[in-house]
């Protein structure tokens, strides 16, 4: 069964962040990405995610509200929701490169 | 009525980030503050808290679960829950100083 695409809203960008929510409905992917910049994941709808690596080796995310975790530029994977309930996040990536040193 | 304090909860912190959760029960405040950082705002418990400037002036601002908000470096204020449901967001300061130029 194909994975319907996870849905992008983009809530606020500056020279600093770009802000995008990223809605997931039951059985969707955002498909392989990389990150270009290092980012920051605010869950705002509770729920598991699985996130596959270029290895095809499986992770499961548990997304609760009131956290958030980080990742870094390069990050490189598929993010699926393979449940039966809708999930979503917040994405905060900081556009500007890491300061040296 | 002395207002409670609201609840700061840190939930990371890096060279670049400092994310940090507020909880706001019923009638509670943080106090007046001056923003160090640019910070982005990501509610994850809706509700309206009230925003005073160093004038006194109020704004009312709506929390929506999913959206997001960002404030620049400098911002001081006080928040307060002035309602009778908890408030909550996700705050998402970046710690580098702006690129120049």
């Amino acid at each position: 069964m194909a994975l319907a695409p996870a849905q992008p809203t983009e809530l606020l960008e500056n020279d600093r962040v770009r802000v995008t929510r990223w809605d997931f409905p039951p059985n969707s992917e955002t498909g392989h990405h990389v990150h270009d910049y290092d980012y920051v994941v605010v869950p705002v709808v509770p729920g598991r995610l699985v996130l596959v690596d270029d290895q095809g080796k499986r992770n499961e995310a548990e997304l609760t509200v009131g956290g958030a975790y980080n990742r870094d530029a390069g990050t490189s994977h598929n993010v699926i929701n393979e449940g039966d309930a809708p999930v979503a996040f917040v994405e905060v990536e900081l556009k500007e490169p890491r300061a040296k040193g």
